[in-house]
């Protein structure tokens, strides 16, 4: 499967969501992985600066006064000045599937040197099967040459759909200020050769700077919340994503996978700067990963809507306490949940088949 | 750390135990990383045959009347002609720790073409912290070049006791019957380059082929059950240890990694004689699985040894409606317990200086 298919996987059904502040010269090196989908771009920061986009590329952007333009008194929940505006993209897609990179990500060579596709490996991703109600010891057990090892139930073999696929990072590796400051020269070398399924009621730190998701099937909870200008935290908008994400996906009997792809980080941020942004994130986080765990979702969250909604509610139950910020989000979540509504009224999210889970 | 260092780590601290039936030729490829520790082999099988030793390995032997004359009536609770029998070096070691390999294994080559010292790495594995309570995305956050990611909450950073260290294997995967039957040419050839903890409350297939833990952490829920001869069941000692073990790991705040280190495993068992042993066990196990994952250890269960007796009478009230062996397995699981504490007087296996996890 080296280089572009003719047709590349899900062509039709896939846009990428890329936020920015910059001209776009990155697609240059993601060129013949990138070109034949359809881009979304979100331009952070002041909307009178013009992104240059490369040639050949197909592409809508949307700056500032165009999110307030299309969502009006809803805008407020979409963050401004912090790469949390990119889920701004997933409201206005139209697609069954989203990959979200930064631009700070460029293509990473395999241990053979070849260019790697992360596009494409996440589609796979996202079209096989996930496993999260038991381990298995040899990874993915959809991959070429793996497979269930003794002792898997049989019953647990058919997996349950995917909704999320959360690519890894070369060379810089995906640190918090506090760790940038202490180890400036880690670079990530390894490349691990795996792809596993997160397993059901375990918590991970979801990255969004390489990341897949089924937008039909879990797209209401990737919002990326209230970040940057005048709140007082930033760089949690993808954790607090993927903590909502994990909990409801566990409820819905979905799936979340991580590993493969690699994309090649270049450059790390300023941890100084990201310590302003995260140093409240970091307190919080101690009473928020408590929150996650014991958050239960009733039965009749039916849709990620629902069960959003209802999230927002304990939010502000549970973490109000802790700072009126999340007062201020729960509300922002509530107001998230009706813009998706308003922008997707065909209800693409509709109930998962079979319920949710368990 | 190429090669073998002049005294290699935890010579005195560490027991291999091999069951066997054949001549232990295999030794030779590992005499390089082996020769410096004491084996113990358990000789499974007729006991009048004599099991050949390659020179210059310091090692004890058991046969199955060394087994009924140490442990007198209390020798039923050890299987006879099945590699379950491997838990009686467990039990009659000294040591801290404990490597257990078969004597199909052979040493694997990473892809650089080095031999993997695979004892070494199950070392590593265990006298670094595991991270059962929430996922890094970077795998084992304490190898070299690697760290927790951002989103990591602090508090979790000091991690816990690891207590095993499952490694994998290159060649012939650890696959079931139908599988081998259905994949007869199938072979692991990933490399994947990564340690990690198995979360919390969740279960995984644990393969006794390529096996380290820490004897006085967990030594006494590592009972391999009723196999073999006389049983109605084979090829499910492994993942019956497994199981118990991640059970009271759980409770006892105690890790399980698996990843690296990798062995060679040669040859393939028979898939038509698996089929015979295991085909009550894959019936079985659709209802073991749900029955460990709802099992709940009282907070009086201090020691692994009173864990250990209470999931025996659990198995005994939830399984023995299953089948009557699983009667006859509960009473087993009290005799191991009787055995380790008779064999083991100091209270080697002492409470864990933090108590149960919450």
């Amino acid at each position: 499967m080296a280089g572009t298919p003719a047709t590349p996987l899900l062509k039709d059904e896939l846009d990428i969501v890329i936020p920015t502040i910059r001209n776009l010269d990155f697609l240059e090196m993601w060129r013949p992985f990138f070109q034949q989908y359809h881009l979304i771009i979100v331009q952070d920061g002041d909307p009178s600066k013009t992104i240059r986009v490369p040639d050949g590329f197909d592409y809508e952007l949307y700056n500032r006064n165009d999110i307030n333009r299309i969502l009006g008194p809803k805008a407020s929940c979409i963050s401004f000045k912090d790469s949390a505006c990119r889920c701004f993209g997933y409201l206005v897609s139209k697609k069954k599937y989203i990959y979200t990179i930064d631009d700070d990500c460029f293509v990473a060579k395999d241990p053979s040197g070849k260019d790697i596709n992360a596009l494409e490996q996440h589609i796979k991703n996202l079209l096989a099967p996930s496993t999260p109600f038991f381990f298995n010891t040899l990874y993915d057990p959809y991959r070429d040459g793996a497979d269930f090892v003794r002792g898997y139930p049989f019953s647990l073999r058919e997996g349950v759909p995917t909704a999320v696929s959360h690519g890894l990072w070369l060379n810089i590796p995906d640190y918090d200020a506090p760790t940038q400051l202490v180890k400036p020269r880690e670079r990530n070398t390894r490349y691990v050769d795996a792809v596993m399924t997160i397993p059901k009621g375990t918590l991970f730190p979801m990255c969004g700077m390489n990341l897949g998701f089924n937008r039909e099937l879990i797209g209401p909870a990737m919002y990326f919340g209230l970040m940057g200008d005048g709140q007082p935290i930033g760089r949690y908008d993808d954790m607090w994503a993927g903590w909502c994400t994990k909990i409801i996906c566990d409820h819905m009997g979905l799936g979340i996978k991580t590993g493969l792809p690699y994309i090649w980080h270049s450059k790390a941020s300023n941890p100084f700067v990201n310590l302003k942004k995260e140093y409240k994130g970091i307190y919080w986080q101690e009473e928020l990963i408590p929150f996650f765990q014991s958050v239960i979702l009733p039965k009749e969250c039916t849709t990620v809507q629902k069960c959003y909604i209802e999230l927002s509610k304990q939010v502000r139950a549970k973490l109000g306490k802790v700072d009126e910020y999340f007062i201020k989000l729960a509300d922002a979540m509530v107001t998230w949940i009706e813009a998706w509504d308003e922008l997707n009224p065909s209800g693409a999210s509709a109930e998962v088949r079979n319920g949710p889970a368990k």
